[in-house]
C-alpha cells in the first residue's frame, strides 16, 4: 500500500468506528524510526512497570524532590515579574499585557535575567543575545541537534551510559549518537579521540559531543577541572562542538562546584544547555541553551536555532517564563541561594544511600556501586541480569523499584547494573527500600551463581 | 573540513573570543537546510521589515486582539483550576503540588476539560485519552509530521497558499509539501486527486494533506459543507489521512459554522488540531491534537506521537495548561461563549475592511480581493509586484504594513497579491491604513503599467 496508511483488513482489523464506518488502522512500522525505537519503547515499558506497582519504594523516579513546592508561589511569582516588567524594565500596562499575552519573542523574554544568573553563579559573562530560552532542556537540545545534523554523515558522540533524553531526541531527528567510554572520572578523553578518528575514517562528520560534567545521569560520575581543561582543547583541535548539559552541579555534596566547560571554553566551542527543571519546578518546562558560536553571515548560532523554535513551538509560554523570572527575581538570581534546601535533601539523601549500601552489602557479596559526589543517583553493579524482567520481579516480590542501567546504553551494555534515584525519597523510605533491595540480591545471586557454574560469562 | 565546524581561516575571519582565544565560525549552509530555507529566512527578514517600521499602520502581523487581555486573570484561573483539581477530580494538597509542579503525563492533565469543551462547541465525541495536548498547536504539526514521515517516500499534501507555520514544521522534518490548488471554495478536491496520482506515480507515498477549513490563513477561504464531505470521502477512498486544522471557525461573520471534518469523518481519517491561541491568549502556548486512529498493535495514534513529545518537550507546561484549564472552566468549557466579544471585534474589522476597500478601489483600477466569511484575513490582488522589497517601500514611502503572499506559496507564486491582517486593529487605523495602501496602489500602478507596455505579461 503506497499511502502507509492501512486499510482495514478482510480478517476483521477492523475497529468499530465513531460514526459506525469501518476505522482506518495504523501500523507503527510505518511512521518515523524513533516511534518503535528500543530508546523509546523502553521508556514506556519502564513507566509502565512503575506505574503498575504503586506502593514499592521507587528508586526508579528521576524526578525532584516535591517537598517544598507550594502552589501560592506561582501567583507570587507571576506578581513579582509583573512589578520587574513595570520598576525594571519601564513597560506600561499595554506593554506589560503584551508580554504576558501576545505571541513574543523567539528567544524568549527572561533572557537577560537568565545571564545575571550565569553571571553570578557559575561566573560566566554571556551575551543574553546568545541565549535561547526553551521548552525546558529537551527542547533546547533537540534544536541544537536539528541544526547539526545537515546530512547523513553528520553523527553526534556521546559518553555512554548517556541520558535517554538526549538519546531520544537525537533519534527525533536522525542524528546517529557514536557511543564513547565513560570511566570514574567521566568521559574518556583517549576514547573519544579514538572515536573520533574512527568516524572520520568511516567518512562520517562528528559534529558535537554531549557531556554532563557534573554528576551525570544516570552513572553520578564527575569530571576532575584537569580533564575539563583538556577536553575544552581537545574540541578546539579536533573541531568539535561542546554540548555541556548542567543540570545537577548545584548539588554537590559538600566538596564545592568545578569550572563548567563554557567557563574554559576561549573559542567559543561549547553550547550550554541550563534548565530550572531542577532548581524551580519540573513541570514548568523552562529550560535555554547559550549559543554564542558567530556565524559566517554575521549573527549567533542563537540566531539559527531560534528559527528553528520559531517553526517548533514559537515561543516559550509567557506564563511559564513570567513565572521562572518572578522565581529568579526573588532569589536575587541566584540558584546557589534558591536551592539550599533541595541541595541538603539530596545531599542527606545521598549520604543515606552510600552509608545504607556499606551496611548490607560487605565485601564478597558481588555487589559494588560508585561514590559519587553530588547529583541524584548512583549506580549497582549486581551479581545477576537486572533487565526490565527483573525490575517487574523485584517490584512484585520484593516492593522495590529501580532502573535498569541498559536503557542509558541503547541496549548495549549495563545488563547487571542498575540506577538507584534518591531525589524524591525521605530517609525512612530508602532504609525500607535498601532492605527490599538486599533482599532481592539475597535471593537472586545464589540462582545466578547456580546457572552461572553451568553457563559461564552468562 | 569533515566536521562541518569551521575553523577560522588565515584570512582573518575569527571574532574575538570571550577569552581572548580565536573564535569558532560556523557556516549556515554546514546546518540542517531547514536554517537557510525560504520558508524560515523569509519570515525573519519580513519580521526585520515590520520591526523597523514601528509607526506604520500594521496588516501584517498575524496576531490575536488584545484589547481584552488583563493580567489579573492568569492569577484567577491558576486559583479556579486549583479548586477544579481538588473538587471535581478530588486531588489532595499533595496531588495537587505535583500535578502543579512536578513532570506530568505526557499527553497531558487537561484532556477532559478539551474534550467537553469539543462536545459542547463541535458536537464531537471524541475519547479524551485521544488528545494530546501540547506547547502550541505548532508542536502537535511537528509531532504529526514527524511520525508520518517514515523515509523519503513520504510526502505531505496541501492548499496553496498556506499557513507558514505548517510549512515550517513540515521543512524541520524533511518532509516535502506537494502544493494543491485552492480556490474560493477552499481546497480544489479535483486538484488533489490529481496531485496524489501524480505523487504516487512517481513511487511518493502521500501520508496526510492539510486543511483549514474556516476562513484559512492567508486567503480567508471557506469550504462549504458538501465540499467538506467530499474531502473526508475522497480521503478515506484514496487512503489519506487529513490534518484538519481549525483557529478560525469561532470568528465566523455572522453566518454561522459548518461542521468540521472530524465531525464528517466516519473511518477516523481525520487527526484535528486546536489551539487556544486565538481564543484565551497566544502566548500561553497550549494546543492539541485529537489522534484518535487505531494502532495495531492497540493504543491509538495519540500514544505515538506522546512518544514523541516525550523527546520533543516532555509535557506541556504545567502552569501554562493551569492557567489555559482555569480559562475553560471559568467559561462552563465553550469557546464560543468565551469569545463572544473577540468574535465581535473581528466581525467588526471585516466588515471595515471590506467595506473601505469598496470605497477607495473602485472596478477599473485593477484592485480586487476576496470578501472572507469569517476569520481574520482578506487578500488583495494587485496590479503590480507585491514583494519584500516593494513592503520596505510601502513602511516608508506610505507607513501601512502588509504580507507578501509568495511567502505562503513556498516563494512560487502569488507575487501580486498580498494579505492584509486585521485582528489587531482599531476601525480608525483601519481606515488611516487603507487610505495609505490606496496611496501605494496610486503611487505603483502607473510605474507597473508603463513597465508592462515595454515588458508584457511581467
Amino acid at each position: 500500500m503506497l499511502s502507509g496508511v492501512g486499510e482495514q483488513s478482510p480478517e476483521g482489523r477492523s475497529a468499530p468506528g465513531a460514526h459506525g464506518g469501518p476505522d482506518v488502522l495504523l501500523d507503527p512500522v510505518e511512521l518515523h524510526g524513533s516511534v518503535t525505537d528500543p530508546v523509546l519503547a523502553s521508556m514506556t515499558l519502564l513507566n509502565d512497570i512503575v506505574g503498575r506497582f504503586p506502593d514499592a519504594v521507587s528508586f526508579a523516579a528521576g524526578r525532584p524532590y516535591e517537598g517544598f513546592y507550594a502552589p501560592e508561589s506561582l501567583a507570587r511569582w507571576l506578581r513579582l515579574f509583573e512589578r520587574h516588567l513595570a520598576r525594571d524594565l519601564g513597560q506600561g500596562p499595554e506593554e506589560i499585557r503584551r508580554t504576558l499575552f501576545q505571541y513574543g519573542r523567539t528567544k524568549g523574554f527572561i533572557h537577560r535575567l537568565i545571564a545575571a544568573q550565569l553571571q553570578q553563579d557559575e561566573a560566566l559573562a554571556v551575551d543574553a543575545e546568545s541565549v535561547v530560552v526553551t521548552t525546558g532542556c529537551q527542547e533546547a537540545m533537540v534544536l541544537a541537534l536539528r541544526a547539526l545534523r545537515r546530512d547523513a554523515r553528520d553523527v553526534v558522540m556521546a559518553a555512554l551510559p548517556a541520558y535517554v533524553g538526549f538519546l531520544g531526541a537525537a533519534r527525533l531527528v536522525d542524528m546517529p549518537v557514536r557511543g564513547v567510554r565513560e570511566n570514574a572520572d567521566g568521559i574518556d578523553l583517549d576514547d573519544l579521540q579514538r572515536q573520533i578518528r574512527l568516524a572520520r575514517g568511516e567518512g562520517l562528520r562528528p559534529r558535537a559531543c554531549y557531556v554532563v560534567p557534573d554528576f551525570a545521569n544516570p552513572s553520578g560520575a564527575s569530571m576532575p577541572a584537569a580533564a575539563r581543561e583538556r577536553l575544552v582543547e581537545l574540541a578546539a583541535r579536533d573541531d568539535l562542538l561542546l554540548l555541556e548539559d548542567n543540570p545537577y552541579s548545584l548539588f554537590h555534596a559538600g566538596g564545592g562546584r568545578l569550572p563548567t566547560l563554557k567557563s574554559l571554553d576561549r573559542s567559543r566551542r561549547v553550547l550550554y544547555f541550563g534548565s530550572f527543571a531542577k532548581a524551580a519546578f519540573a513541570g514548568g518546562r523552562v529550560g535555554y541553551v547559550v549559543a554564542d558560536q558567530p556565524m559566517t553571515g554575521g549573527g549567533l548560532l542563537a540566531d539559527e536555532l531560534a528559527k528553528l523554535k520559531s517553526m517548533l513551538t514559537l515561543n516559550t509560554s509567557t506564563v511559564a517564563q513570567a513565572v521562572i523570572g518572578g522565581y529568579l527575581l526573588e532569589n536575587d538570581c541566584s540558584l546557589v541561594r534558591a536551592t539550599t534546601r533541595e541541595a541538603a535533601v539530596y545531599r542527606r539523601n545521598l549520604r543515606a544511600v552510600l552509608h545504607g549500601l556499606e551496611k548490607r552489602f560487605e565485601a564478597g557479596t558481588g555487589v559494588c556501586w560508585n561514590v559519587p559526589r553530588g547529583g541524584m543517583f548512583t549506580v549497582l553493579t549486581v551479581p545477576f541480569r537486572a533487565d526490565d524482567a527483573m525490575l517487574e520481579y523485584s517490584a512484585r516480590e520484593f516492593g522495590v523499584l529501580w532502573t535498569p542501567m541498559h536503557h542509558f546504553y541503547g541496549g548495549r551494555g549495563g545488563f547487571r547494573q542498575l540506577r538507584l534515584s534518591f531525589s524524591v525519597l525521605e530517609p525512612d523510605e530508602i532504609e525500607r527500600g535498601l532492605d527490599r533491595l538486599a533482599g532481592l540480591v539475597a535471593d537472586r545471586t545464589p540462582v545466578a551463581q547456580a546457572a552461572e557454574r553451568f553457563e559461564p560469562a552468562g
